[in-house]
């Protein structure tokens, strides 16, 4: 007999690693705000849900993945959220790119309702989601993370334990995306550097990323930095700013002044404030960010 | 016939290029300011001069690598300086790490000696260097570029041509050392973040180093920054510093305006102000920089 | 007959504002966490009260100034909190440094109480609300402003109205404490600049602050920064970090990337990072943190 | 019979106060680079010189006020420099905005030709100039100081003394525009973020030069940036930018790293960048570069 889950968030990473659960033999309650966004997916293996309630209805597991914490925690303790769904013991798998402190309190809502949260973020654009090639970092009680290993598995190349704390997977989360903005503006800076001083800036960017970095980030996002190319949007500014704004709160919760990480922050939301932020990419408000000060 | 090659700069990097060129067959006039360093040569295969235009004189080609523009200056234009003992049609390898103004000038001077100038600036740290494997930026006239490339393929894996403009391998170079005090940065912010967070900062290092950052300059500088290892000094915080200041002479010079380079200076500035230029690695201009202000 | 008003916050700025008060003719029903500081007040004419909904009992107008957000609100709608003892149509003056957003929610929860609020922050070291010469900032609906102004007027020399909106007068008040902490960031540079250069921090410092920047704030700061002289504390480095948190959460909420708000929020974090929250006054996070990095 | 000057640079500032010194009875021998410049001078009181060394021959003292480090070493040492103009024992009084090291030389370059040099830059716009409210910064050996004390009591309305170190003057003219920087950037940050807010950025401004801030910097400058008028013209961004880095090598010169320093510079070399250099003002290039970052 199959076995089902429940999937709440059908965004850009959603949408493959559902279909990677599908094609594993997994049958998927799914719920999206918008459902619309389930036609992408096999319905013969789909039930669509129209509350997450539903999603997590006589499942084991259910997993999350959507945009902003404020978003899963109404997914999670809303009217209809899945709290009013799960059977006593199941999981619920969080996946989205939140807070540690988030966590922590939807790990208390979890325990007060005799079901169980593990925090599992992801590293990968959505090409390697449908390549079952993210990164996925996991915290939290050893046998929460036992129960989530098979599943796990089958939607990454790696699932590396962060620990026992609720919270940890998500700080990794986030310093990872601070580490991904930082080499943004680093890119930025040094090839619109070398354009202003009269080389090519793609060879410049070549040279690099085959070279002293040659390593997954400075080769893809370093292409779009070094050919000014920031269309189509794979990851909007909007969001980019929300986890820059996550980056920095984690920065003042742990009592930790950052001046690269404010950098960044800046750049993000210079880019929401001018009106960008739902229809450029988040690599534009480096790349342009640098141009438009340098005049190029 | 053995052939000869002056070569002036027997520092980290240095002393096993010259190592390199005499396996290679080449016979070394060398000149440094500490002529002790020389011991570390095979003496049968060098000839130990006390001026630069010594080292200069009866050769095609001189190969410098020092630590400073002034330096550099003094060498080909001072009284014992290279262009004093050069033959014409003769060639100077500048290898040294310089501004793109500095090459420009010494292009210039040699221009009016009937001798010749190449900037080829190299990556690498000694280690790379002894195992001929530095990464070797070239720019200047193209015939220039292929009288030197004999030697240049003799010294490291590569030699990547940059165009015709004299100083464009210079601002290469410099741009490359940015992105490296960049990632010195952001390691150091987001390991601290980790650490300030409850994990285990050199798990978070070398999951970054693994997956998403897996290139030489995380690797190899990532597990110093993690492990708050920051002996033996491989490359002084003083040098290191006056190539931030090279950096930002070159956006300055080319009207860039770039905070990140401002900061990566402050940090390597702040490290000389403390008195820790000549016994601190630049690594740790970066990684303690950010460990004291974080109270960690 | 006398007045009474009730009055909660009997910190560094209440205990002087209280007293003034009093001397105006009020009686005042305050109440404080630490009750011990009423004790600087003449007992004859205040009544001690063990809530906060107590000293709300009774009375036409409630004063709070107070250190947090958190705190305020817990103040005014916890379950002894004001709201549980005012009454109808009663005004609550809110004299702290909060956010605008705060004040609007606080402006709610009194409008479904029947009950009345006014953000009136206010501008002035302890010394110049003992002599009356604090500067009081308004926002609010016109007639909520007009009932505030007699007790108002009696507590500073200026009361200045910025508009209709709920929480205009805390942007105001965030706004300046913002530019106080670039004054402070200016002044450590520039004198920290003139002593490296060879001159006297102090002569330098009465220069600009008697001509150019002859003004209270360089004039007061000022003399403590270049004299390095930072105790005894004034205000506490936490409390100028919840103030400069306040101010990037606002810059946030407005969508307002500014370098030098994160600048300045970075070094009083900094000084609670280093463990000198609460024993080091907020112009030390600005002068000692320059100092330390310049190696001074 | 009248008591003749050299004067060279008939700027914004030189103008004025040329014809104060007319006024107070000198006879003024004129070089500017652009001799049209001198119409605006009383013709039978000047006497128009081609060179500077004719502007220095046969008189006490020789003013410069000219705009740029490079052009007064020309003005000084150049072929028909002042040095080939002065007689023994004059005076260069050097009121221009340069750096300690320029000084420094140009002092050395005085000995050698037995004449005297001394720094005595001034704080002040155009109008200030022609008020004779100058505030003018003197350092050098005390005999030097003494010799210039009446030509200088009658430009300004204070002469301050910084001690006997040739450049210290410089140094806190230098200190003290960076300053101004400073005011202009957080202001432009403090008014931008209250208009962002909803609030009239004009009371705000006109709130605090009125009280906390009641001082000619934020008084004069705040009216610019809070009305966003940048014209007329009074400094161009081009000769900000210059100043900025002047105090940027005065901070390396000094080994003292200065974040505030450089975010200033950075902004000046943004509206450099941007093609501003000639036709805005340095205010502009804080008030606009923050207005733009935030999409207003």
């Amino acid at each position: 007999m199959e076995k089902k889950i429940g999937f709440i968030g059908l965004g850009n990473l959603g949408i493959p690693m559902a279909k990677n659960l599908i094609e594993s033999g997994f049958h998927l309650q799914v719920y999206n705000r918008t459902l619309k966004k389930a036609e992408a997916l096999d319905q013969e293996k789909i039930t669509i849900c129209n509350t997450p309630a539903r999603a997590a209805t006589g499942v084991d597991i259910v997993i999350t993945i959507v945009s902003e914490d404020a978003v899963l925690h109404e997914i999670v303790s809303g009217d209809d959220g899945i709290l009013a769904g799960m059977s006593p013991g199941a999981l619920h798998i969080s996946m989205s790119t939140i807070s540690a402190q988030t966590s922590e309190q939807l790990a208390q809502n979890h325990a007060q309702n005799n079901t169980q949260y593990l925090a599992a973020p992801v590293f990968g654009r959505p090409e390697a989601a449908a390549a079952r090639k993210l990164w996925i970092c996991v915290s939290g009680p050893p046998e929460v993370k036992k129960s989530a290993t098979g599943v796990l598995n089958s939607l990454g190349q790696g699932v590396i334990d962060f620990g026992d704390a609720i919270g940890g997977a998500n700080v990794v989360k986030l310093a990872g995306n601070f580490m991904i903005m930082a080499a943004l503006e680093a890119m930025a800076e040094a090839y619109t550097l070398a354009e202003k001083s009269g080389l090519d800036r793609e060879q410049v960017a070549n040279f690099f990323s085959d070279t002293l970095f040659a390593c997954p980030i400075y080769q893809n996002y370093g292409k779009f930095i070094a050919a000014k190319q920031y269309q189509p949007i794979a990851f909007k500014a909007r969001l980019g700013y929300k986890d820059a704004r996550l980056v920095l709160d984690t920065a003042q919760h742990a009592k930790m002044p950052a001046p690269l990480i404010s950098l960044a922050h800046n750049r993000l939301l210079a880019a929401v404030a001018k009106g960008r932020g739902d229809n450029s990419d988040w690599i534009a408000a480096f790349g342009e960010g640098v141009s438009e000060e340098a005049g190029v």
